[in-house]
């Protein structure tokens, strides 16, 4: 009878403990539900930035903080970016006859592109905050930015092909000397020229000062083979180049 | 005594059908580990298909045709839809000084913007086999399309706006009238011209076709406000409207 008791007791709690377990899934999975209707509304905000329908947003919406830092951290941010760098490489394969005449080149991004400001995002506010150019620069001035591994790579791969490589950045020119110390220190060198916003430009929105820049590189007769930027403004405008490619970037939107 | 064994044997039950419970979820977890990193590699073909990095693809990636069959029937895909939609409204709220002279335009492609071809895809392998023309036309010709209803109700209220709208579309002129009572059906009138392609458009490129008409509106002195498509090759060249939109749409590629 003793026996059969301690036997029914056992069983008993290993029920218990099942049924808990059994209940936290239940209650997870209610949870999940208001969990993913604003994972819905999320993705959605993101996807419509990057398909550029979302324009000249300042933050992130609130309530979409975490998802867009849970994003822009992950896994799937790093191999969308990959994914893109890996279209690059297919174009370039194929896409263009160098000339051999020094006057082939690619146009680089540096913020987001080469090197990543996410380390300085996940300290302020991640996106959720109004851009505060004084302390973003500061940061910048330390020359501490990462780069973004599969896009150094690509950077080589276009040098070692004879193409001449333009970084055009909207950081301004008294960054120059952090941004180049920044730019060797984690790996990147041998480009042609690295063009910042002078004073001049100052009264540009982004997308415009980046094509006067390429305006006056066609001038000089480079052939633009390509671009790689993550945002629309570096990519976008007159004159085109022959291909684009958009990183992701939800984070923040230059106009 | 055999009370207790009834009791044994019917915890011994709850317990087995508890643990088999734990057991599925287990089996579902190592199953979710290799699922999630098809997922992954899947939401990277379709981000950069969204971002016009992957171009000209001529089917879905076979691994990858489940993956946006459940995201094109999802209420993500509607959810993303519906964001887009709701861009254009607040852009409409602000953008434009409507001259009233008849003048002011508005574009909207027609397959899977104002009409789901999503049906005929469930059918046809859903982007997983090359595009089939006559096997699509003849589907076409039956003039079943659904509408997408957020886009129903956004043609409306910008017709009520005074604004025309040109429909421009890639579809054959021989699918006129096919077309014609598919969009009456579904609930769209009013539109002020549906552009077609005729045989001597069919030299071009759609993104050509589709400028090409836009150029014959502005000579005609239209003021393009702006542009919904599913492609990129209905928003991009030369001339350009004042904003445009994507919808998105990762089954087929027009270029």
């Amino acid at each position: 009878m003793a026996r059969n008791l301690v036997f029914i007791l056992a069983l008993t709690s290993l029920c218990i403990g099942l049924a808990a377990a059994d209940w936290n899934i239940l209650n997870k999975k209610l949870k999940n539900g208001a969990a993913s209707r604003l994972k819905n509304y999320c993705e959605s905000w993101r996807i419509n930035v990057e398909l550029n329908n979302i324009k000249e947003f300042e933050v992130v919406p609130q309530e979409c903080v975490d998802y867009i830092k849970h994003y822009m951290t992950s896994s799937q941010y790093r191999a969308d970016s990959e994914r893109a760098i890996e279209e690059v490489r297919l174009y370039l394969s194929s896409c263009c006859t160098l000339e051999g005449d020094g006057k082939d080149a690619w146009i680089f991004d540096v913020d987001d592109t080469l090197l990543s400001t996410i380390p300085y995002f996940k300290k302020h506010g991640f996106g959720g905050e109004k851009l505060n150019a004084t302390l973003l620069e500061s940061w910048m001035e330390q020359s501490k930015a990462p780069a973004l591994a599969h896009t150094l790579k690509l950077f080589h791969e276009i040098r070692d092909k004879g193409v001449k490589i333009f970084l055009i950045s909207s950081r301004i020119e008294t960054l120059r000397s952090a941004t180049v110390d920044n730019l060797i220190n984690v790996g990147y060198h041998g480009w042609s020229s690295l063009i910042l916003r002078g004073l001049e430009d100052d009264f540009m929105k982004v997308q415009q000062y980046k094509s006067e820049a390429r305006k006056r590189l066609t001038k000089e007769g480079y052939r633009i083979w390509g671009i790689i930027g993550d945002q629309w403004s570096s990519v976008e405008g007159l004159p085109a180049a022959k291909r684009t490619f958009k990183l992701p970037n939800s984070i923040y939107y230059l106009s």
